[in-house]
């Protein structure tokens, strides 16, 4: 790690006048800052900063005069999206994540300043959270060496890995209209499905209704089309991160996707949890990107650099929790059905980014990139219920009694993501959660 | 055809007081009135309508009063995109048609007004031509069993048309913020690509550009995440129709697909012909959804309508022509290297938004789908040079002596679409063009 890159914001010691951000259970403590956008009740989308239980409104501390920032940066706060500050790069956002510390921190003005507080730090309970951008464009990857191994070897048991998956990070287009904030309910997609022995596809409600854990980078500045995004400035294009549940739809998606891909069995919709933790807010919990097998080969030059062997992927402790409607009657609380690391992954974010752009492809301010699902290689690493069921062999045995090879009607799916480091505050992602509404 | 869609505006009698737009060949008569926008200088955009070689100012012809349109039609047709316009539906822009066609026929008040003319009325060639709509979306489809069959059959000479084509419209996701609109420079792509009998990929510019032969849809009101669409409701989403070239990097594209479909080797360019040719103006050029041959699948009921039967497909005769920069030295023409019709497909735009929205996938107003590369049967209906010159082992004899596998540097690719049918005037698409710039 660039230990240059820590700062005040870092600091461990540090603590805020929000007496909910010094729980060391919460997400949301002084030195994450994460950013969002949220409503009240029918008023405009404003931006926002989550601070333990609540959330700071942002443009109204700037209009009282508490943050004292640029007027391009006020301005890129104002909106109802967060697409204006991802445009403006990093070093406003930089100078933003200083005074919001400043701010909320344990000595500042406003911590005697109950009126203040009052007017500027609203209850997350109370607040809608939305989309935190508007989403140009969605891309998916298949980054988990590990996951693409497990449905690989499913479907071709002697050649699971295909000969580019080590060269090419693998990715595909998803679609934007249908990616929602945590907490939409998720409606069970219809669709031709075919058993093998069928002679002919049916019509009808999708019998294979899964999820997939993954995280997702929101895109800063982006590039213009025409002109690639090399390694070494990969990350000057990425805002932060989500966490991102990419629900699938495993029968429509087995009859649809040769030659072309995933299609249907994806688009119907995409959750993300609404708090963007910042580039900044993950700098103490980066590490070296996973060590590559001997054997595999080296990433092509346009694809490797020092700093991302050295630091170009972050550990995060991801979770899937899974809660059923009978659970719930029962009063019995999630079932956690697979926690791994979303270091392991094969390829790194500044890896996919430079990908994505080598060929021209401009990315803009509020594009969102999927890391694939986040497996690891035990069982209960496995990040998404294809692969923790093993095509439904294998189903979940719930503490209700019941099991589950795919997802059925009012099951609720929850992700986590929590960094920890020694000598540094733990921060997490917030929800991520969907319950399948039928 | 249900010819009661047929109104005065189809009338082949009437004539424009613009006398370019009564040139039996020009693309833009009276009876066509596409809509698209445009800039002049450093101006705001707004939205404009073809007539001959003039475009009508849209905004300036309802302020001043010479279009009596409703208020929520004149506020969409007063910004600089045509979303809000999209988003009215079908009956406001059939009003909107009828009272251009008013406006410009040869007994207009307008057509003794010369002043006011040379207020409303802008030469096209003066006027930069942008993307018509802020495209939120874009889906390609393969809906052309020929193209399916031709590129199936270099790959899988036994198995050319996988078991789910018949059944499926296959599509995959696009993307959505390289689609430029027609006269933007293409560059070409660097990226991965690997020789069969090579040990590792190289990363370098692409050695197979292509171009594809398409026909763009523009979504018009769309629907909410979670409500399909049906086959019988397909058309009231349907804004209207372009020419769309779907660049594509043969090398990059063969060794990036698998398993998870085109990315790269397509998301470089996408060109659209700027000028969207309306579902109205469409009207009389409506044919039978192409026959299936004996022993095809009926499509599945969602995919299936009398309507769609009897006249789902539009017949647009379709051309490719191809100029190299030492033909433009030797002033020779461009070549047309392929022609086919738009009806040939096996899938019609219907078909495939009722596919789309199958899931619940919303569609919103502005979103583009890509028909697929339209190819028929012969070598000359062939869509790209990929078939075309069968990759590249049979490449094309330029008049200039040159011969083209694929696309060299300074090459220029265009595509024309006409309609034509006995007792009616025939339209256009207008341009839709791009040269390789190395």
């Amino acid at each position: 790690m660039t230990e240059s890159r820590l700062d005040e914001t870092h600091d461990p010691a540090a603590r805020s006048f929000v007496p909910s951000a010094n729980d060391p259970s919460t997400d949301f403590p002084l030195q994450n800052l994460p950013l969002g956008v949220f409503r009240v009740e029918d008023e405009t989308p404003r931006i926002g900063v989550a601070i333990g239980t609540h959330v700071l409104d942002l443009s109204a501390a700037i209009s009282v005069g508490r943050l004292s920032v640029a007027p391009d940066l006020a301005n890129a706060c104002s909106g109802g999206s967060l697409n204006a500050l991802m445009r403006l790069g990093a070093e406003p956002r930089r100078a933003l994540r200083r005074q919001l510390f400043a701010l909320l921190r344990s000595d500042s003005p406003l911590a005697a300043d109950s009126a203040m507080q009052a007017r500027l730090l609203l209850p997350i309970a109370r607040v809608e959270m939305l989309l935190p951008a508007e989403i140009g464009d969605y891309s998916d990857f298949y980054a988990s060496i590990d996951h693409a191994t497990h449905v690989g070897s499913m479907f071709r048991p002697d050649n699971p890995i295909l000969p580019n998956y080590k060269w090419v990070p693998i990715g595909y287009h998803g679609r934007a209209s249908s990616i929602v904030p945590s907490g939409t309910a998720i409606r069970r997609p219809s669709g031709q499905r075919k058993a093998p022995d069928a002679e002919a596809p049916t019509f009808g409600p999708s019998r294979q209704l899964d999820y997939e854990l993954e995280v997702g980078a929101w895109i800063a500045t982006g590039n213009p089309l025409g002109d690639p995004i090399p390694i070494d400035q990969a990350e000057d294009h990425l805002f932060g991160l989500s966490l991102l549940d990419d629900w699938s739809a495993r029968d429509l998606q087995a009859w649809e996707y040769q030659p072309l891909g995933p299609f249907l069995g994806k688009s119907f919709a995409t959750t993300v949890s609404p708090w963007i933790v910042t580039l900044e807010a993950l700098e103490p919990f980066r590490v070296p990107a996973a060590t590559r097998p001997e054997g595999d080969p080296a990433p092509l030059p346009h694809l490797d650099s020092d700093q991302n062997r050295q630091e170009g992927a972050f550990s995060i402790a991801l979770e899937v929790h899974l809660q059923t409607q009978a659970m719930r009657e029962q009063n019995l609380a999630p079932l956690r059905v697979s926690r791994t690391d979303f270091r392991s992954l094969y390829w790194t974010f500044p890896q996919m980014i430079a990908h994505h752009a080598s060929n021209g492809c401009n990315l803009r301010p509020g594009d969102l990139l999927g890391s694939g699902t986040v497996s690891g290689p035990a069982p209960e690493n496995r990040g998404c219920l294809l692969e923790r069921t093993w095509r439904g062999k294998e189903p979940l045995e719930m503490p209700s009694g019941e099991k589950r090879a795919f997802l059925e009607a009012s099951d609720e799916v929850s992700f986590t993501g929590r960094c920890e480091r020694d000598g540094f505050v733990s921060i997490g992602f917030g929800e991520c959660s969907g319950r399948v509404n039928s």
